[in-house]
């Protein structure tokens, strides 16, 4: 019977086995589909850590560094990160971490050996517990860990390190010397390969998903109101295609981790340095409540109490969607052609009197012979897209406060500076 | 001019600088009673690097393994993480990363020193990039990124490390075997200290998370009813109280990491080996369902039209509120004690009754002389309550799957063997 179920529980597995095999090439086609720079960021990363591996094949190099050779391999694999805002801040992190805790470790390393050989494993073992412990705890501040927490990883490393083998190796200063000397030349390969081939801005993302959110939500409710007011037996057409809106519910992370990034890169492309990322969150917090509204409306959509045949309220229904949608549409081209928004007021305006004329049916309606279960799911469909509508509104001050800190130009972007910033790099 | 804005942006910054020194100690305070373990974990981190820097005070110690014992203390700062979970994971990443690594390194090595010296450097570096590329390619697969990023990198470090200083140290074999057991050492360390002082199961955090943002769901519904039926100039007094459902919204990616932390985690506690965590992922969308919903309710909340003169739908509107506040209490008390979650039943047929009074409250109210904005309104939080009464019941099935998953018993925790099992890891 063991022996059965344990044959069994082999047979199972191989199958799992068989069927991970079978998906893989669809699976890693997928990946390499979703964002072709992934593949781009793959061979990066291995012509920045062959480039690196030079050191060991060269003799003039080695003899210069020695065995150390291999702080700079250790570098680039840590450093290298698909964005070059994500580079950028890890190197920083880990350089200016390095040095700091170099100096500290040094001082720490004299201090300790002012006492006497007997003292000197206590003290150090004192320090580097009151340094490990501090460092730790600062890690869980929020804003530590969201710009610097590498750095404070490599800040206890590096100090441990110098002090406590300083008490074995007299050659403190050298060693710490040619540690720093081949983690700037390992930081420097990943941020060249990283900014001069095929550079991926944090920025460029960040901006774009803000504009590639605003359109989702505008796909949504330009479809919605003509998937409500059609029969259920007719939809299932482009069911699918509405539910884009889904992914912005979970986006804040990477939207935070965007914006950290994007702040540690210089200026690039369009986008001026002290180009105000933060506001981005503003705009995706506010995208996000809107989402939830649209998740609501959403749950509407496949109740059982669909108003087919509430003809009366389809026409200025639809058109609030409409123009929500279309308000929605203007605002994102907004963001990417990196104009002041100014089209969609006339969109918000016929959403509102469709909201007004909506409002009036409904109370019309109230006091007819139309089923009252039709005229409650209508009622909840309609204040949902009030509250739409006034996320919109939002969303609009909010990406006219980013045009006036970004200073964005009418009509086009200034295109007069941008061509000039990614060489001033 | 210019000299004297710069005096002014240094006034700022010293300001700025001096805000935030003046701040710090409450800063401090609050993360530190946000989760009084953060002190603890620092604490331990501070103990498990002092103990692995003992290596380099004691001699016979120290003569093993040299200046290789840098890589157990390497080990210790990248791999304590806050969960035991967390720690076995990336314990478990770095020591097989580091085991396979080493062997194709070696492998590497060996099968580019064939065809003599010429050659050498050349094929290890093609060696080099090919593989450096290709496992860079792999952590963009979603499952491989959520489990195994770490020792993805690890793996590419280690190999390139390996394969290519064995072009310079003939010792290729003692080296590999110094790092292997100094990274063990340093493993060991972590996991020691993490697992046997206070330890932080990540499991645990995972299994109170599940109950507490139900209870915080729980929390706003029985305070809505009364928050939205009094008049406005007489609220504020727990308005803030009911705000605590706003972390559920984006509690996606913190529920994600500690479910694959959980998986590494050994029985302990209440929870067997093979613990279904992954059902936790469907809960914990259900409760977002839930409180994406909530999320609209709480607009109505503020919304102009409020209805205080509703005094009809008050009653029923409220006992809807509380029955569905009190199921969702009563579901996460069933996950707190884990037994089968039955209680809540009465709670949800009575809210069912509830909603069927207030349907045709609304039916009636429609042919009366209320307000008809204000009955829209009633009508739209009445909706969002059905939805919500909707999701309490697909949440009571996925808890009802955990507990026949996980073997809950009735009335109380299988306590015999949970005893035993802290032991037994």
């Amino acid at each position: 019977m063991e022996e059965h179920s344990n044959r069994s529980l082999v047979k199972e597995s191989m199958a799992k086995i068989r069927l991970k095999v079978v998906e893989f090439p669809g699976k890693t086609k997928k990946v390499a589909q979703d964002d072709p720079r992934r593949i781009v960021h793959s061979v990066k990363v291995g012509i920045a850590i062959t480039l690196v591996s030079l050191f060991y094949y060269f003799d003039p190099l080695y003899v210069g560094f020695g065995n150390s050779a291999m702080w700079a391999l250790l570098t680039v694999v840590f450093v290298f990160e698909f964005s070059v805002g994500a580079t950028l801040g890890k190197g920083l992190n880990r350089g200016l971490a390095t040095f700091l805790a170099g100096t500290l470790g040094f001082g720490a390393h004299c201090l300790a050996s002012l006492p006497g050989d007997k003292f000197q494993p206590i003290l150090l073992g004192i320090f580097v517990f009151i340094l490990a412990t501090t460092v730790s705890f600062l890690r869980f501040f929020p804003r530590m860990k969201a710009r610097y927490d590498y750095g404070l990883l490599i800040f206890i490393l590096t100090f441990c390190m110098i002090s406590v083998s300083g008490y074995r190796d007299e050659k403190v200063l050298e060693m710490a010397h040619k540690r720093v000397s081949t983690i700037l030349i390992g930081g420097f390969t990943a941020l060249f390969v990283c900014v001069f081939i095929f550079p991926v801005w944090a920025g460029d993302d960040l901006h774009n998903l803000a504009a590639k959110n605003l359109e989702k939500l505008a796909t949504f409710l330009q479809g919605f109101g003509d998937e409500y007011f059609t029969k259920p037996s007719e939809r299932e057409s482009n069911k699918a295609s509405l539910q884009g809106y889904k992914s912005i519910l979970n986006s804040k992370k990477s939207e935070e981790s965007l914006v950290n990034s994007a702040r540690w890169e210089p200026r690039h492309g369009r986008f001026k340095y002290r180009h105000p990322w933060k506001q981005y969150l503003k705009i995706g917090s506010l995208t996000r409540q809107c989402a939830y509204r649209v998740e609501a409306l959403n749950g509407c959509l496949y109740s059982d109490a669909s108003p087919e045949t509430c003809g009366k309220f389809r026409e200025t229904c639809t058109e609030l969607c409409s123009e929500l949608g279309k308000a929605m549409k203007e605002l994102a081209s907004a963001i990417k052609t990196m104009s002041p928004p100014s089209s969609h007021r006339a969109h918000v305006a016929r959403a509102k009197d469709a909201a007004g004329k909506l409002n009036s049916l409904l109370k019309i309606g109230l006091h007819k012979d139309i089923d009252t279960m039709e005229i409650l799911a209508v009622a909840t469909v309609a204040s949902l897209l009030l509250d739409v509508l006034a996320c919109t509104e939002k969303i609009s001050a909010s990406i006219h406060e980013l045009a006036s800190l970004a200073h964005f130009k009418d009509g086009k972007p200034d295109s007069d500076k941008s061509e000039t910033s990614a060489a001033k790099f």
